[in-house]
């Protein structure tokens, strides 16, 4: 297939990486160091957008959200018709700039506390899952195709409705970077802060890794949603406070129950991923006709879906409900 | 020499392992299957406490806070003379429960989220900084002899006043434990918790894991600490604040300076942890003598210390100050 990838960082740049054995790979990124480093690496490199998505059968859109809008307004001025993609961390924003473009909206859950294309690599993806937005407007060979790619790249595919993503993402990522940043930044204010740094344990350790990730880029990601995170960064707040409270005038047990009743989340999580990458679920097999109905239905009902098998009339997967 | 290691459970487990084809062991646990356990992987099991520390050169309490405080209030009331050690996650109140004693306060900074005998192993202290209280009280060749073991185990040692460090840990550990916790609350309480657990990236993992660890456990290590903590929590509760009136009123660019402002503390800290492991830092000769006033200093000047020699008479080591 003859794809395009419109910006070569972290992300665009391992998709670049996976797809390029497998495909007839293109890339533009306007930064001329990257273009180097993409061109070294084997990756035909275009000198332009226009040029980039010539003739491309698929063109995935890897820039920041507010490039992604403006490269989707670009596409449809020139009245792109081929599969568009792109793997913003919002996706309701996305759909809107992507309308009357064939487009399917996809947000991969890998990443790294380093950028660029010189920390972009080939297994990023592999068991990550990916968040594929569906609307009754998506269109199946669109859909098939991305999410043929995603499965070369070795992920799981979690059909999303774009509105629900976005609410979702705001706690399972932008909600954990600005509470890492805030206790990182509580840390740091107290008298003890270096012996702190001195006595880093495991706990430390995993609460601090994503504040190493640049500020820019996260803040950049958090942006588009900041409604939503200012509700749930309340909601966090107030869990505190009740803890503080327990902390002041409740009991250990107070304590052990508050921690007892945060720990399935987790649990629950490892659980059903581990059943995908040993791929267990309930075996679907369906009409291709029928791939966007059963996504839409899927979108609503919570489930990571593997195992693709898809031909021209007919599709089969493994499905996993949490 | 002859060591004691009174409690069987993942840290006294792990000690014992790590220990035994070094000197002579002898466990005592109050759990009959964890005897079981102890005395299937070749540790020599005591029937009680009395029997076990009998002609012991060093014991070492690895018991829960309540527990390891009338342990050592045990070993008061037979007299014991040899040098006793403990492992608990505060030190200002075992240093009260232990006075009289021979006594030298450690606490090592390492863990996981499994706990007991059978998830023990000697590898857990490698690279791992393990603090080391120092007083004015404290006898010289009983902190050698502490310091020994703890290098024998692979550990680093970071002297601490026992208040400074008491301090330190509510924020290096107990908030990390409660922050993660109230994150996982606050996820699971939103109707949007399945879709977020099933779009699991690096930045849920990390800030999830340690919810996974016993509840009974985490609230037995802060409640001794809990007026600290609370404070604490009360501060992270004032930046979460901050942050969310940037999200209502300020802009991308604030979001990006709250970021920034706390990415550097865990970049310090694996600096100098690097330093450590790749035996960089200051090299001290010096005195066995002043070691003890030598440690006074260092608990003040926040320094981590690695590569021991210690012979009668004198002691090397290099340093690295935060």
């Amino acid at each position: 297939m003859k794809i395009s990838i419109v910006g070569l960082g972290l992300i665009g740049g391992s998709i670049a990486q996976g797809l390029k054995s497998k495909h007839q790979i293109t890339g533009f990124d306007p930064d001329k160091n990257t273009q180097d480093q993409a061109t070294k690496s084997g990756i035909n490199i275009a000198s332009d957008l226009n040029t980039c998505v010539k003739d491309a059968e698929l063109v995935i859109v890897a820039a920041p959200t507010t490039q992604s809008e403006e490269i989707l307004r670009e596409l449809k001025k020139i009245n792109f018709a081929a599969i568009v993609a792109d793997i913003c961390s919002v996706k309701a924003p996305l759909l809107i700039a992507a309308q009357g473009l064939n487009y399917v909206g996809t947000h991969p859950m890998a990443g790294s506390n380093e950028a660029g294309f010189s920390s972009a690599n080939k297994d990023l993806f592999i068991d990550a899952p990916w968040a594929v937005s569906v609307v009754n407007e998506t269109n199946k060979e669109a859909l098939a195709a991305v999410i043929n790619v995603i499965c070369e790249l070795g992920g799981f595919v979690v059909p999303v409705d774009p509105h629900d993503h976005d609410e979702s993402v705001v706690l399972s990522s932008h909600l954990a970077h600005v509470v890492a940043s805030a206790y990182a930044k509580s840390v740091g204010e107290s008298e003890f802060a270096q012996l702190a740094q001195l006595l880093a344990g495991g706990s430390f350790r995993d609460l601090t890794r994503v504040t190493t990730s640049p500020a820019e880029r996260t803040a950049e990601i958090v942006w588009p949603n900041r409604k939503s995170l200012s509700r749930v960064v309340e909601n966090l707040g107030e869990n505190l406070a009740k803890l503080q409270n327990l902390l002041d005038q409740g009991s250990q047990a107070d304590i052990e129950k508050f921690l007892a009743s945060a720990s399935s989340l987790r649990t629950i999580s490892d659980a059903t991923l581990a059943n995908v990458k040993n791929k267990q679920g309930n075996k679907v097999v369906s009409k291709i006709d029928n791939l966007v109905s059963d996504f839409l239905k899927y979108s609503k009902s919570r489930v990571i879906a593997s195992d693709f098998s898809i031909t021209n009339s007919e599709v089969s997967y493994l499905v996993n409900e949490i």
